[in-house]
């Protein structure tokens, strides 16, 4: 019997710019998977410089140096060859996958398909490869794709197919959103079958800015089985052994074979060989089971949000981080999602009561804090509150109370917390939710202000389904009952509650996402049965609040389509999707 | 003798999404044209929802209305032919431009060279055309392309010409920086000879977020002539007429008749007669010379944040604004950009003294405010940072006095002016300029808080020259002599000056103008003569405040890279470009 292809996909948390750490945890998982027998090891896209550089690619001195890493992992890559993510420059500048054999740099594909949509610039960095070669490997013809490749059918992966490939390594940079993985599942089973290929689809894991990627590598066999998943959100090297005669024989049946190559794709893709001996008989036996559960949704939704949170602040260099426990169900959940994601040691909360502060709230914000088990500092508003209001009382004079002395006590409590960063080096989290964050329902420079926002794309109703969840996981619930029952309440005057001024949740919330995740119009959502006037004020809110987004901190993106880089709408812009009953003559 | 062929350029201002003023705009700009007696009528790129409208693009209701809105437009084409921007939509998007003659659309040129680098994301809507037609009127061979198409040689121009086009229209969104008008002018004046067409040139003016369009659109004869040009930073419809058998003259002398089309472009190039008989040859005169006088460059840069001021705050239906005056250099020169912008009655001041505010600042502020004719509030900051203090005293008992107590008394100052802003319905403009905003010498939630950063592109020692442009320019300076002299301070401790914290204005900005700008490394800076250990620090400081940048306000973009859109560079960010001072060991 033919010894089987030992592959090992190493789903590695890089971080933007760390040539030295990342090119240190490269070599080291490189080194492991070679120790385990493994002939091959795929990293994630973009590993060495990180994933996405962004602006950083037009620095030449940037991806000169991500080439010198290149060269220093490859002289590593001994035994095992390795696909690793760099940034490819040759005339021009290309996503490409490494590959490394025999301690040298043997080969190069550079990735053909170039997402420009969404969270993705790609087209304003790279040029987009022409050839598509298929690399022989100990005897295996492996192709190697990048990612977006192998999202839409046809292209490389199909000329490497046609051209012999029988294991198809795609290294991804896949940004989470809820529930993606099914997609990519279903996706990568059906291109599996259409082309008889093993698909090794090695994802990047860990948090960048306002993205977060989930790993769950996965390997899919020919006939569209997961031969191997990585864990969600957790670093992981994946070993698994292929049966290449098994999928050579599938291959024999398989309809590719009817085809024509140069006639259904027009790509070149030569045949590189590597290695032709076959992999070694005897090898150590697979380190534990290769396939890991997949979490339940809200279990998944959660973890993204701890990950994207840890990772934003140890790689932005913080230790410690403060939230304002306002004794409500977002700075109580945010605060949770904290201490999970750096430990309750490191979680500081202000509470910052006014006169409108109600005792309940009080209560409930110290509850949390000590079911949390993290420390709280008092800061009552009122004294700083009086002197503003002292301080305006002439250019005021005349005019009643308004939102303005409503968005001073916000923003005193904003310049508090930005006043405990400076002070003592800790970052805020902010703890607004989407469905403020969509409607502006939230004061620039007052709750919006901090450095990380950890639930802006949470919608309101699934923050509490996250708090029911969260209360659930663990020895004893950490947010109390009465919180979660409450009505909400920004609390900046008397009996203010969120419904004087918005729908309630459960009708703004699927508004808002067909609004602001589907681009659909008021027409179209009245048509799904919500109230005209309110869907044309919902619109209305979402429209005049751009502004307030522009200069919101950066937060975890976990739906198809979150505010910053996902949603690039002008400030400035006079139109307004109009329902039928506000719309008094047709064009 | 031939009559002439009579063109002109409607440089006009749109608004993103205002369907029904920009058609308007248009229809009224097309039936002066044809009382003036045009021939052809050019619009700007995109005229009809307006430039550059983002993500707009992604519903699909605004492209139905965009493409009502031209069926409107067309109806009024009678007597001259119109080219209008429009996102023209078949099996998917094009940036289009329309050609409308006799009351119809009478075809479509799409965009073939999508700009995705800088400013411009035009690959995220975009499909390129494949087709580069040309247009017959009243008998003239007219080729149309819009914007990017004309930057580079060959394309669709050549395509055009070679298919026996005399009059190249190309409209234009072209987002001004410094000086470009004259890179624009070279650029124009070699294809113009390259291909022996007249060129007409027609851009768009007025403001879009932190986007200025300058207009100068022109008219390049095919031996290089500018027969025509339209003023800077205002609308005008610019009419004249071109002598169209001495371009065929020309033509026939030219080497684009040893070329041959389909080998040059490989694209088709059809040509469509929409009018055979010739102009006609009785018309009103032209009216007024038809070449208006470049700017000189301050007047350029200053007139630039005029009309990006004015238009943000038009724009989104403010009517007055409110600058924080400090006595500095900064905040005289925003609040002369106000007072030109919008008028002194609709320019408030507010001085916020503290203890740490000199006699001269407060006196300077005065004079500022007197010399401009704004009204000031006084709002002295003492009482709240005091309340501030007394809040925290506690939490930093045993900690000294730093920038934490700093910031307080910036981010009171900001809250100050949100506030007014809240309370009357003000638009807050900040006043901190490029120099400040690349190191992080700002305070955020502080002095960088408000709706629009008037100089955020504006770099210190370009602030000063500004004024002093300013100051020569009225009937009398505005801005002290004092504060053009004095050392600049923030004034948030004793005796503070910025140059306690910053290498003098006259070293940063150059060193900034490098790294930023133009993205050279710390080796290639140093390599220029700058201190090693300057550039390092600079450097460091520019990459550890790309947080603050996130949540900045727009502001108008003057130089060829400002912060937004144009430089997109990660939060999280562990690459360092180190001089070799810095660089122990070489890798």
């Amino acid at each position: 019997m033919m010894p089987r292809f030992r592959v090992a996909m190493a789903q590695i948390n890089t971080t933007v710019g760390d040539f030295e750490g990342n090119t240190r945890k490269i070599i080291e998982r490189l080194e492991e998977a070679q120790a385990l027998g493994a002939d091959l090891v795929a990293f994630p896209e973009l590993a060495i410089p990180g994933y996405p550089p962004e602006d950083l690619l037009i620095k030449t001195e940037f991806v000169r140096e991500n080439l010198a890493c290149l060269e220093e992992i490859a002289r590593h890559a001994v035994r095992a060859a390795a696909v690793v993510g760099v940034a490819d420059s040759g005339d021009h500048l290309y996503n490409a996958a490494a590959v490394l054999a025999a301690g040298r740099v043997a080969g190069v594909y550079r990735k053909m398909r170039l997402p420009n949509y969404g969270v993705f610039d790609e087209k304003r960095y790279f040029q987009p490869g022409v050839e598509s070669p298929v690399f022989v490997i100990h005897g295996v013809p492996v192709g190697v794709t990048v990612c977006e490749d192998i999202w839409a059918p046809g292209g490389p992966l199909l000329a490497q197919s046609l051209a012999g490939a029988l294991v198809a390594v795609n290294i991804n940079g896949s940004p989470y959103s809820i529930g993606k993985w099914r997609v990519r599942d279903e996706m990568l089973k059906t291109r599996a079958r259409d082309y008889a290929v093993a698909i090794v689809y090695t994802n990047l894991v860990g948090g960048q800015d306002e993205l977060v990627f989930d790993g769950m590598s996965v390997v899919v066999g020919p006939t569209g089985g997961i031969a191997a998943r990585g864990p969600a959100f957790d670093e992981a090297l994946v070993v698994v052994d292929l049966d290449v005669e098994a999928i050579r024989g599938i291959r024999r049946y398989n309809p590719i074979r009817t085809w024509d190559g140069a006639q259904e794709t027009g790509i070149r893709a030569p045949v590189y060989t590597l290695s032709t001996a076959a992999p070694a008989p005897d090898r150590p036996p697979l380190p534990g089971r290769p396939v890991a559960a997949p979490p339940e949704e809200l279990e998944e939704i959660y973890r993204a949000l701890v990950l994207g949170t840890r990772d934003y602040v140890r790689k932005n260099r913080f230790r410690t981080v403060v939230v304002g426990l306002s004794g409500g169900i977002d700075s109580s959940l945010v605060a949770a999602i904290a201490v999970d994601a750096v430990g309750a040691e490191n979680v500081r909360a202000a509470t910052m009561p006014s006169r409108f502060t109600s005792e309940e709230s009080r209560r409930y914000a110290a509850e949390v804090a000590a079911a949390l088990g993290i420390r709280t500092i008092d800061l009552p508003i009122e004294p700083v509150a009086a002197a503003y209001e002292g301080v305006l009382r002439e250019a005021f004079a005349g005019r009643p109370r308004d939102i303005a002395e409503e968005n001073l006590q916000a923003r005193t409590r904003g310049n508090l917390l930005m006043a405990l960063s400076n002070k003592f080096g800790w970052l805020v989290l902010t703890t607004g939710n989407k469905s403020e964050l969509s409607v502006g329902y939230a004061t620039l420079y007052g709750d919006m202000a901090g450095g990380f926002a950890v639930i802006k794309d949470v919608p309101k109703t699934l923050v509490y389904r996250l708090a029911r969840w969260r209360n659930a996981r663990g020895a004893h619930p950490v947010i109390p009952a009465g919180v979660l029952e409450r009505a909400p309440t920004a609390e900046l005057r008397e009996q203010q509650r969120d419904v004087d001024t918005l729908p309630p949740y459960e009708v703004l919330d699927p508004i808002l996402a067909l609004y602001v995740e589907e681009d659909r119009s008021a027409e179209e959502i009245v048509a799904q049965g919500f109230d005209p006037a309110t869907v044309a004020r919902v619109i209305a809110m979402v429209d005049a609040s751009e502004y307030k987004r522009r200069q919101a901190p950066p937060g975890v993106k976990i739906t198809p389509k979150a505010f910053g880089k996902d949603r690039r709408l002008p400030i400035t812009n006079w139109y307004r999707s109009r329902t039928a009953s506000e719309t008094p003559t047709a064009r």
